[in-house]
């Protein structure tokens, strides 16, 4: 799908249907976080491909925002690997994290799935549950599947309101 | 371009041509950018596009990645708009601005330019600069322009280093 098609197109899909996610669409999906820039190329991405009915369960009960996906990425960081700016020590792995998270969603809208990036749950319920180490820092959920019903995204600001020039 | 071609062919330039960037490509990297989800649709991103000489000269003093671009978008948020998560206080404006930069920085690949996303940087200066009031949170900045040298992407880690089953 054209790239700009892919960003007209995508929406926060809560509804999904029954249909499982074929494990190419999956490879799909998780060439594209690999694909990914991160700071200094440092990569400390981290998925986990959540699929079984345990893990799915338990993730539900850590975040209200899982909509019965049977298929949910976590992305997270390894804080041991991330760049940290010297300047003034900021940490840097949510920004990556958030720009592998983007390219996958992106990537299930151009393989015609629904998905929505979801950071509102409790990082560290979610970190228990997938018995993560403590230097993996969980950023956001995309719980991915077939969408049940198509809907436009949602209304966005005027660009004179969101840009100025210099 | 198709949207997995473009994941494929971004790299991070840093070398650009004297070729100035067409209104209607700034225009549709623009729109990249407005078209992004953000959280709770907050919208908090500002972004701005500098242009001028002296702007650019003062950007290059406060950033020594700016690539003497001729076109730096200077992507922040407002942090009275941006999302703070409820459970920890968690502030999401640098992942909603990572969102909308790495959105323009695809849109860039897709129109045949090349760009870097920045944070290597001196941000208080760079707000400084652009006279920004103290809400005003700067994350990235994104030089683009047409490139001097086409080059691969980054080495990056096999799916199985970044990617765990649950």
């Amino acid at each position: 799908m054209d790239y700009f098609e892919v960003l007209e197109k995508r929406y926060s899909c809560r509804k999904f249907t029954d249909q499982e996610v074929e494990d190419d669409k999956i490879n799909k999906i998780l060439e594209a976080g690999r694909l990914s820039p991160t700071a200094v190329n440092f990569q400390p991405e981290r998925i986990y491909v959540c699929k079984s009915k345990e893990i799915l369960e338990k993730l539900s009960s850590a975040c209200k925002y899982t909509f019965n996906a049977k298929l949910i990425f976590v992305i997270a960081y390894d804080s041991n690997v991330s760049w940290k700016r010297r300047s003034d020590g900021t940490e840097f792995g949510p920004v990556d994290a958030a720009i592998v998270t983007t390219n996958m969603m992106n990537a299930a809208t151009a393989l015609g799935l629904g998905s929505t990036f979801v950071c509102s749950m409790h990082e560290d319920k979610v970190e228990e549950i997938l018995g993560l180490p403590n230097n993996i820092k969980v950023l956001s959920l995309l719980p991915v599947g077939y969408p049940a019903e198509v809907k436009a995204h949602g209304a966005r600001k005027n660009i004179e309101e969101i840009v100025e020039y210099r």
